[in-house]
């Protein structure tokens, strides 16, 4: 039986993460679903930086934000249109920007974003893994045209910032397709790394070109980005190899002299998780992923990145999830586990006064980086002055200059 | 019987076009093939734009430069190791940048980068056709991930600067493998498109969002962008579709905002044709292509793309061609055709005065932009202050900021 109301966590503006009203335990309506949802009673979630970055841009409204994207739990009602699963079915899934987190007792989430969770595992190590391990699948095997299947390739691969989240899972997803891996992160998080049988190793304190020679390649055929790609972009231009592919997943308001990869034929392949939830399109193709790494890590050819697990899922393990993630030092994955066991105010005692709304309308407030936003036509960046925006009558110059 | 002596056109230094020292007839000795070299009669070649930016960049000097690149011609000698060609093979062929050009009687080439010529089409038709198609299908087929065969795959793409080399054959390749293509050129240009079957026609005087939306499209899922991309990013931004690929073979000096492509997952591909013979690498595959292109305009699925054809390979006829490239406003591709029938100099009265020395090592000087190039490293370009460069040690900001 769905009870009608849950516990979740909200946050209703930027507060710094040390304030106990940067995110709050409140009671809300449980949601209904529409056609295509199942509703999710949630088991375990993990943070990820983008859930800080969301918090980081909140301006101070009146409804609750639940933040929140990855989750592992058990379906207890099931849209009309919904295929494929069944009430009990236990799964997990990152969801999309576009609707309420996973921050609460229970979460709508559309069926074709989510898969059946592998079995194997606990369930703070599967709650660790859906978005990180979709973004590093996408990113090799969709943006970069690497080929999706064991041993199907070989080459090389350059990984800056393997230790993280993406990094901790993607190194072993390209060792598992078949590409010798050279890894790029402190020397404090070698070990991690080593953990998951990646012994090529970098340190990012010190320039990348000697180190990546010195490990004996004059270049690499493939260099994954999971960092700021502006410190990195020379060596990145050096070290490519010709017809390469660099994949990035941080977005950077610099501009990159991008032409530096034209002589080599290299592409730049950028990969945002969101993208196919954002502009429905190719949604199903998200739970298709999930289910194949679902089935990768019961067989043991993955292992979760899982490094630190709250037991009890609340707004203080939640601010100190944060805290953690806002040091910018952690490796791995951050896992918080039901029970939700807060000490939630009662409705009247927070500033939200609409609960029936909740249910409906409540979105996350993401800080898109669209390009139809305002901040880039803005042209605040000294970086885009070179550059004519809105598009205008392109200039004489250049025509036909195409070799 | 080869004679021993060839005459070919040669730059010596920098000139205005106009100046009748800018391209001279002179006399050369025939170069010796190498193991991998064929020796080829040079029966007609073309002019690209690289041909105008490399006779701008050449610094004053006693060597004779030979320019040009596109060639159809006979195979008069073969290296020991040469395979899958004979003498009196028609071939055709664009070379590398790493040796002498086309612009003379007599010229050797790899044979791993030519192909037997279209059996169908004129001399004329034939060589305005290596480089620019083999640009084009490289961009398409290898890096924008499109499938090289007809009708394999369908979609929209848009093509900035259809009208121009590498645009009117590329727009027939997009189309042949099954893509909807909207040509951007200018309106004067509409009707050379239309011949080839573009139909969908947009003008690049004016803003490209709202015309290609007028055509019925609120994305596309290609762009190839043949022209300078800084005044067309924006646009470009906008229009491009999630998980689409926008193409480029023009590099700028300028740096891009590419993070405007983060949020729909796009991937920016750099096309370079020199890219396999600069790095000795999938050189063959050059030669692959140009087989396939040769059985593709002999089936008339392609179409020859030459607009001009000169009557008689000389220095006035080639100043003619390079000065009609100058003006930046003509489309298709421009040829010259056999004889050599210019009034070339005595030796003595040419600067350069060491005949033997120029089969073995006279090479165009090419204004590379590879990343260890010095100019780069100069940081003069004011979009590239805000790069470290050479790699030095990341600053803190933005670890871990993978979402």
């Amino acid at each position: 039986m769905v009870p009608k109301m849950m516990r979740a966590i909200a946050a209703f503006q930027t507060l710094p993460i040390r304030d106990e009203a940067s995110l709050q335990d409140v009671w809300l309506p449980v949601p209904t679903p529409r056609p295509n949802d199942v509703l999710v009673k949630i088991l375990a979630i993990s943070v990820n930086p983008v859930d800080v970055r969301i918090r980081h841009a909140l301006h101070g409204q009146k409804r609750p934000h639940v933040l929140g994207f990855d989750a592992v739990g058990e379906i207890v009602q099931l849209g009309v249109d919904v295929r494929d699963f069944t009430v009990g079915d236990r799964v997990f899934y990152f969801g999309s920007t576009q609707r309420p987190g996973s921050n609460a007792e229970y979460q709508l989430v559309d069926y074709r974003l989510i898969a059946k969770a592998p079995q194997r595992l606990t369930l703070g190590q599967t709650a660790a893994l859906p978005m990180t391990a979709v973004t590093a699948w996408e990113l090799l095997f969709e943006r970069m045209s690497i080929p999706a299947a064991a041993h199907a390739t070989h080459g090389s691969m350059l990984v800056i910032n393997a230790a993280g989240g993406v990094g901790s899972i993607l190194v072993q997803l390209a060792q598992w397709a078949g590409l010798d891996v050279i890894a790029v992160a402190s020397r404090v998080n070698w070990p991690w790394l080593q953990k998951y049988g990646i012994h090529k190793l970098a340190d990012y304190h010190s320039d990348l070109t000697p180190q990546v020679q010195a490990l004996g390649y004059d270049m690499v055929d493939y260099i994954a980005t999971l960092y700021d790609p502006v410190p990195y972009f020379g060596a990145i231009a050096d070290l490519i190899a010709p017809m390469g592919h660099v994949g990035s997943i941080v977005a950077t308001d610099d501009s990159l002299p991008v032409a530096w990869l034209k002589n080599k034929s290299v592409s730049l392949d950028w990969e945002y998780v969101f993208s196919k939830s954002d502009y429905a399109y190719q949604m199903a193709t998200q739970g298709q992923i999930l289910q194949r790494l679902s089935a990768l890590l019961d067989a043991g050819a993955l292992r979760s990145t899982i490094a630190y697990n709250f037991h009890g899922i609340n707004a203080r393990n939640l601010r100190q999830a944060q805290a953690m993630l806002e040091t910018k030092n952690t490796i791995g994955k951050i896992t918080l586990q039901a029970p939700f066991d807060g000490e939630a105010k009662a409705l009247d005692d927070i500033v939200w006064k609409d609960p029936q709304s909740y249910a409906d309308e409540t979105l996350v407030a993401f800080p898109s980086r669209r390009p139809d936003d305002g901040d880039r036509r803005a042209g605040t960046d000294s970086g885009q002055r070179h550059l004519v925006h809105p598009t205008g009558r392109p200039s004489d110059r250049g025509k036909d200059r195409q070799h």
